[in-house]
């Protein structure tokens, strides 16, 4: 399934109307199913479905399991498989305890974004399982000053049709692996399900650049895979700011190629070579 | 509740760091509560939990239960209360037949994205209960034109926060409503909690604009109102051209000063003064 499409369009310019053939990203539906329990009690039900750009959807799901807290690790995947085009089914291993109607969500969780199906707000923290350890001056201003070239670069997708999010990894000074979706918390569970089948997880020496604004979910999601900087190129809701605070994540906003913001973990940033006034 | 909060932050600018105090968009969860029933069997549940900028949660959860069907006007709301600063009881009417399981909505719905609570591709498609009249040549080119310009005058929190998306209602050539939010669909929500509130729905004299890209669900609200003409700042999505082509709805993306797309329906556009190539 593409992760664009071709469609006609009616352009207006300058006032001059034109008709030209265009590229729109493509939002599909993904119904996630789960089958568990141990042999001869297999339960199946429908998981949750996302608004999703297909192309990567096994990572998808492997990032949506592990940051819901469902698997701890690729290995609690018996068997995951498209059954549809537009639906997966996700075996976990038979001895797996899987408790959906125990962790205080209601009945089903839908989409991705980390919100849904918890119904009070009490139930919206979930537990972090990593703590991120003091890491000082782990990447220095000019290094984070070169990401959104190089994310813009990598943005395959967006370069055709100017209406997808992007998220990347980035150990050292490599780009190790980006992400695109229509919804930014798909593109962050991409990316967090490449780590998980990487087996790569805690991500605690990467920093995760994003193309968008930076949510309480985004933040809860990049925690949940121990990722100790989140960089977005759009700004921070706060939330994002008090969840950030609270767990020693480094969060840096309107990120530009001469330019950021940091609103939480300035230590991880060198700082050396610049200027304070 | 404030929509708006002052932090601390550490900007790098020019590889000068300097220590500032700036302005960030508000994020709370809003917790939706439902009472219906006849007098003397009252069910109280939670129906709901979106992450909101406060300021304007009654729109929000009346445009929130319009579009999801529950409410069909006003008068289905017999009360509407803050019961804390992040909770909203909805008294619905004792006679209002509320059937929350019998929607095949998977036990709670969930956030406001228009996704949450559905499970299963089929329940996707909620039945659009106006049809869209034919209205042929509604605006013309250099008003719609105008838009991008009104819509940014009038976003007061973005102009402080620089993290926020807005939907503006349109009525001839007067931009009647403005509304502001973390979440695109919680702004249009919350435009369309207006028109309830206001008892002009269905909305078919008017075109909604928003600052954000269009997916399947604002074209879903937007058709849940009545609108027959939804223009954004930013790219559509496979999904919402597709809903908006089925239902008759004028869709256009792109918009700037001096250019915008039609993704279907362009007869609501009066071209008399374009030349076309």
């Amino acid at each position: 399934m593409s992760e664009s499409a071709q469609i006609s369009v009616w352009k207006h310019t300058n006032n001059c109307i034109s008709f030209e053939e265009d590229c729109v990203v493509v939002e599909e539906p993904l119904q996630i199913s789960l089958r568990y329990g141990p042999k001869g009690q297999r339960t199946r039900r429908n998981l949750a479905m996302t608004m999703r750009t297909p192309g990567a959807d096994i990572l998808l799901v492997t990032g949506y399991l592990f940051t819901e807290q469902i698997i701890q690790s690729r290995f609690d995947i018996a068997q995951i498989k498209h059954i549809s085009e537009n639906e997966i089914l996700v075996d976990l291993r038979e001895d797996l305890k899987v408790s959906l109607n125990n962790q205080d969500r209601a009945g089903i969780i839908s989409s991705s974004c980390g919100i849904c199906g918890r119904t009070t707000i009490g139930e919206l923290k979930a537990t972090i399982p990593y703590i991120l350890k003091n890491s000082p001056e782990l990447y220095s201003i000019s290094e984070i000053c070169s990401w959104p070239e190089k994310l813009r670069k990598a943005q395959r997708i967006f370069q055709s049709t100017g209406g997808v999010h992007a998220a990347a990894l980035i150990m050292e000074t490599q780009m190790i692996y980006v992400t695109e979706d229509i919804g930014r918390h798909n593109a962050l569970d991409k990316l967090i399900g490449y780590a998980v089948r990487e087996l790569v997880v805690p991500l605690d020496k990467c920093a995760a650049i994003m193309s968008s604004r930076s949510s309480f979910e985004l933040v809860q999601k990049a925690l949940m895979a121990g990722i100790p900087l989140l960089a977005t190129i759009g700004a921070p809701s706060s939330l994002a700011i008090e969840l950030a605070h609270e767990n020693n994540l480094t969060l840096i906003g309107f990120l530009k190629e001469n330019h950021f913001n940091v609103y939480s973990g300035p230590e991880r940033i060198q700082t050396s070579a610049a200027r304070s006034f």
